[in-house]
């Protein structure tokens, strides 16, 4: 059975104008490839209500899951679980259990649960809760739609509470080989490794480090005995490093 | 007038597997936010044909300018040109000016041009290029798409390139020379450099090819003869090559 795909779906005008480097996507792609689900795409869009909503829309036609961070703030700008049940065609209210989560929360704090903050209680109707183990106000599933915070340490620890509960296939297993030679050189035989070996991804990633040029050659698949015949062919090819 | 519009494509496995973290996308950002150009929205996805051609399709048609990165090497999934070519319907082979650029970098550094490394000058119909100082294989412009490498340090050099030729800003030219001794013997010639012309932006880019160590310094500005006055003092600090 092929795995499962995902698309992230990264929100939040900030990243575009350059203020705030997404670090979130990056993290999903490394806990995506150890739970074998592929991740296929990428997006940031800004706080734009229609822009949101056709890109979930898209993304969750596409693919089997979508992750979606940031915009669930108490902020006006905050529009991400309206724009889920437009795309969705869900209605989205104060949800009982989100707003007592998020009291229980201020309570604790001391801090008074106003209309703004009420506003992270707003839950599409038919949504399961994504628990925030680290500020209370949740993230949510609905359809194939996961909808998490954009500050990383809240996504991540979002993240770890939800993806037990998502299937995934086997998980993908890498090789790699350090060749310090041009990536020219070893482009062809590359090719000819990659036409052998149909069901492996073979990918070239270029360094220069310390001024030592070459190249890191990757093999991914999900089976580690194809992985390690392929790699052993790879440093036949290329030669010892 | 509104300010023009922006999109990015990153092209990569690398970054949707996470094994690598995307960079290009934040830096394009800062850059664009300094040029007056909104940049409205990211992609990234796999070196998969029919999903790149897709995604130029729609950023093109939605964007004023689209940027991609990655997928321009010599290796069999460095496919971004030609997926360009099919996007816009245009042809696409080896151009002769983009070959020379390839020949003379390659010449100098005693590599032979290859096959593989040809591939580097295939060129969609109609395109401008995009000058690489650090490793010569050319970006391009067709339409409103901008073709760059997708290593950091390279498409930051093609960047500063290109933008002025958006904004209607004073193109930047360049100069560049070989320097056949350690980074760390020329640093603080460099940084006196710097400090005379301030109008100029000076940067150094390491190799490591067939055993020899040294530096590319590549000098950048508006002005032509503030170009060469420079660069004839840069040969006199570091010395004749």
């Amino acid at each position: 059975m092929p795995n499962p795909t995902a698309a992230m779906l990264v929100i939040g005008d900030e990243i575009l104008s350059g203020r705030t480097r997404d670090a979130n996507t990056h993290h999903l792609a490394g806990k995506l490839s150890e739970a074998g689900i592929d991740l296929r795409e990428a997006r940031v869009v800004g706080d734009v209500e229609e822009v949101i909503v056709a890109a979930i829309r898209a993304l969750s036609g596409a693919y089997d899951h979508v992750f979606t961070s940031g915009g669930i703030g108490p902020t006006h700008d905050d529009i991400t679980a309206d724009c889920v049940a437009i795309a969705l065609n869900v209605r989205i209210g104060v949800r009982d259990d989100a707003r007592a989560l998020l009291q229980a929360h201020y309570d604790r704090t001391g801090i008074v649960l106003n209309e703004a903050r009420l506003r992270m209680a707003r839950i599409p109707e038919g949504a399961s809760l994504i628990e925030n183990p680290v500020s209370a106000a949740p993230g949510f599933t609905i359809g194939n739609v996961h909808v998490l915070a954009g500050v990383p340490q809240i996504f991540e620890a979002m993240l770890l509470g939800l993806l037990p509960r998502l299937t995934g296939g086997a998980p993908l297993q890498s090789r790699s080989l350090r060749v310090e030679r041009g990536e020219g050189d070893i482009a062809s035989p590359l090719r000819a490794l990659a036409e052998t070996y149909p069901d492996l991804s073979i990918g070239s990633y270029p360094f220069n480090q310390n001024g030592v040029f070459g190249s890191n050659v990757v093999l991914r698949g999900p089976d580690a005995a194809r992985l390690d015949d392929a790699l052993a062919r790879l440093t036949e090819i290329v030669g010892p490093q």
